[in-house]
């Protein structure tokens, strides 16, 4: 059950399949950038230890995916070129407001990336030629689902305000920014 | 053989086995730091394979020593208080040079805090009471002292310039930010 509110265009998978280094190095810098994310939130709120540990936890298998990422591009003779940036994820947590709502939208946010993530790396698991990589995003594309399911979770337990309702909203919000940015051979 | 040109105040180990919740404290806010700042690293130097993936192992067992912790604060209900940062840490890594000096310099001076780290660490090994800490501090001690071995590798294949003579003026620099510094149940 993914919170997502649009399918991704098929005509991603496409340029997906016709571009693999590009997508291979789009997929490490999401990985850096989730651990880096997580650590900063572990970073924000020490006076809620589920959070931390939880968090910190994701943080590390964002790590190991990362390294996973980086093992295929080596043995493909991919290297990894500079982050160009993330306009997907920047335009969702420019959606994400201050004060006391400021926890609840980047834990829903995190939730919608992770989703996303989770839904392409599944499309390529079902699409891409080699076994070896199909097996990789299969088992990736599964632990995004379940840090889908974390996020929500600490939503839930440490958002204010009216959680479903904000994650309606959000979830349209993301929707309509996968429609509006063009179609590339990235992960987001 | 410790990067050190100095070793620790004894009276640092009466301080610390008074406060042992303040070092738990201290300790898991340095792990998490010394994660943050190597997926920064990572993040800055996306061009050299060998330290991305060094490194970001490394960003791996800072989280896991970060976990350690607070495991262990967990279990002697100590909470984890805010950040309110790492003078000696700020200090040191203000002598980090821009342009062409930058990586050799932030490469000696994780290296450095890793060893300081190390030294105090192993204190603690030798002196807590309880054979758990004891153990623990063991552990951590030992990896540390990898991690400063990693950071003066990687110096040594990434750094440009005279590689020793820039270790020995920043070794003497730390050694003059610890005799500086008040000695505070912290584990910098």
């Amino acid at each position: 059950m993914s919170l997502l509110r649009s399918r991704t265009d098929p005509r991603w998978l496409d340029l997906a399949r016709a571009d693999l280094p590009a997508i291979l190095a789009d997929h490490a810098h999401c990985e850096k950038k989730a651990a880096a994310s997580a650590v900063k939130l572990v970073a924000e709120h020490p006076d809620r230890p589920d959070l931390v540990r939880a968090v910190a936890r994701l943080a590390q298998e964002e790590l190991q995916h990362f390294l996973a990422v980086l093992a295929e591009m080596g043995r493909l003779g991919v290297a990894l070129p500079p982050d160009t940036g993330d306009p997907y994820a920047q335009a969702l947590l420019r959606c994400v407001r201050g004060g006391a709502g400021r926890l609840l939208d980047r834990l829903l946010a995190a939730a919608l990336i992770e989703a996303r993530s989770c839904e392409r790396l599944a499309l390529l698991a079902g699409a891409l030629e080699e076994p070896r990589l199909r097996e990789l995003y299969a088992r990736l594309a599964q632990s995004e689902a379940g840090h889908e399911r974390l996020f929500v979770e600490l939503a839930r337990r440490h958002g204010s305000g009216d959680v479903e309702a904000r994650l309606a909203e959000l979830a349209e919000e993301e929707a309509r920014i996968v429609a509006r940015l063009p179609l590339l051979p990235r992960i987001h």
